[in-house]
């Protein structure tokens, strides 16, 4: 499995993933019923963008990051991120690949922090991911999530220290 | 003192005190040196924005707000705003009027909260006003702000449950 940073021509690729995860309810708050051009213009909007690939029959791509700064202007030294995996690919360390890949980059970039601003506390696999890499919930704004199966739900803002 | 609906034909009233707030660097993480142009761009974002206006050889604008969903999809029935006051008026309650303006707006259009994602926490005004009006404290992001005055400093998340 390789990261490595991604164009627009990989968007052909992340979208079927990307509107499977949004449009499911569970983990985003995206637009719904966004279109791919949309969606495009919203994952690619000037953040870094990468992509987790393995090699198979040419290049398969598993799972996608975006990251940047969480913040402009006076904000800008603390980055944030956000991460999906194709559904086929889950369980096989694509989130944690990505994830330790996101730290990495804001380390390199010389980001103070990382603040995810939105992480739904019943996303299970995304609290682990973060807290195993070194997150800590800030705190939990109650019900401003509106999950598909759980109803509304807190959103974790979760907090990395790179200082 | 009135509160109205604002047009894009009010911005060169807000204008000089946004760019002076923004520029003074103490409670807002807009990019700095923006154009009137661009900041204009960012106010009247599709937000609901009004103007706190008093009688005076006409109508004098002294503060601003907008306000609106913080997250799309399915977080788009927690709410947002920002709100600036011209220094010119400070200490006349117009931050109070146009926040308890900002709760009720929410409250008619059916909010289920407001959430602020970024109150500096050295922004005492900002913080008493809020908790006046009922907001807590939902977490503090350690040194996400870079103040003028005081160096890196927190960024409260500040929520209100309207249910």
């Amino acid at each position: 499995m390789t990261v490595r940073e991604a164009t627009d021509a990989d968007w052909p690729a992340i979208w079927p993933f990307w509107r499977d995860i949004v449009e499911a309810g569970e983990t985003y708050a995206y637009p719904l019923g966004a279109t791919s051009e949309q969606a495009r213009e919203w994952w690619f909007d000037g953040s870094h963008v990468v992509v987790l690939t393995e090699a198979e029959a040419g290049e398969r791509v598993l799972g996608s990051a975006k990251m940047g700064p969480n913040r402009p202007g006076r904000g800008a030294h603390v980055g944030t991120a956000s991460v999906m995996v194709d559904s086929a690919a889950r369980g096989r360390g694509v989130g944690r690949r990505l994830g330790e890949h996101v730290v990495a980059w804001h380390r390199e970039q010389g980001f103070a922090g990382i603040q995810f601003n939105a992480v739904v506390e019943t996303n299970a696999a995304a609290v682990r991911l973060w807290r195993d890499l070194g997150f800590e919930v800030v705190g939990t704004v109650p019900e401003a999530f509106d999950s598909a199966s759980h109803g509304r739900v807190g959103l974790h803002v979760m907090y990395l220290d790179l200082g």
